[in-house]
């Protein structure tokens, strides 16, 4: 048995078994398709990996990525100014838009405040959410973070932060996912959704 | 709703949507760890991505792939010169080799022929495997082609043509695969399996 057919298909096939999901059969499978591929098309996937790294940065006001100083939400003019939805990560962003019922501002803090995986306050962008909310026309703090006991947590810490200033803050509503069927859902779920539950 | 955060991500996006089996949810996964990752990381993946396409070639004897004019496995001198074994493709070899159980060399044909799919045996590299039979000193042909309709079509072909030089034409086993159970398998496996049934 050879050890490899190429040091630089190996090469490439241990470089794609580092992205996330990616296992070494399906890196494998990858590296030769790309082999396969017209040079064109390799160098177009080539360009657009380092183009990403190159000229993609964090918004200087909310933390999003963007490719200009600040990035297309806030650029924006007819967003609404007033509402700011703080999320963990820039993914957050993109599923919230999808749901194409937000039409404020966002502010990325980069993670949750974990004391076990070392994570203070100091560490997420939450400094620069309170120069925001003091110095900005806020009316509305939505905190858009996932329910996890960090994420509780953390929303915990923002919302005492962000009502000494007098603003008003909210949070996106934990219940029953549309679809979902009682039986499979978990027990905290289903409390959380009795106890938030509304009048109709 | 923002149609997109950064047109370079949405490339990157797009160019690793084109890879099989990565859906779009994947892809987009994929191009933001790749935009978190250091830039000394990012860059080994686009030079291990240009490589392939750079410096890999086929072999000039038997059309796998080398970075040199001659493979691996031609130009190991312990392996068994006297035997070549057909495959469609280069995934076969690394096949073949993880099995341990082949020493001699290889031709690959670059597919099977298939009138349905345009593919006649101009188009593989049949001649140049009847030229290696011609001038080499070969023995035994082994045929390692995929047992589907097209590969069993192509196998009586090969058989045909390589018997007229009056060479041994030999075809892997068709049959039970190891730790399968028969339950599971299809009608015209367990068929071949008992028309190529051995004494004990």
């Amino acid at each position: 048995m050879i050890e490899s057919l190429s040091p630089a298909l190996d090469t490439l096939t241990d470089r794609l078994h580092r992205l996330p999901g990616i296992g070494r059969k399906t890196a494998q499978r990858l590296a030769l398709f790309i082999l396969r591929q017209d040079e064109e098309q390799v160098d177009a996937l080539a360009d657009a990996i380092r183009r990403v790294k190159r000229d993609i940065h964090f918004c200087s006001q909310c933390f999003n990525i963007t490719e200009q100083p600040l990035c297309r939400i806030c650029r924006d003019s007819r967003r609404d100014q007033k509402t700011i939805c703080v999320v963990e990560d820039i993914v957050d962003i993109i599923a919230i838009e999808k749901s194409n019922e937000y039409r404020g501002l966002y502010h990325v803090l980069g993670g949750v405040i974990s004391p076990l995986s070392g994570v203070s306050p100091n560490d997420l962008k939450i400094a620069e959410l309170i120069t925001r909310i003091e110095h900005g026309n806020v009316d509305e703090i939505l905190l858009a973070i996932n329910p996890s006991t960090e994420g509780e947590a953390t929303m915990i810490y923002l919302s005492k932060m962000i009502k000494s200033f007098g603003k008003k803050v909210t949070r996106i509503a934990s219940g029953i996912p549309i679809g979902a069927h009682l039986e499979y859902i978990d027990d905290a779920t289903i409390g959380r959704a009795i106890l938030s539950r509304r009048e109709i």
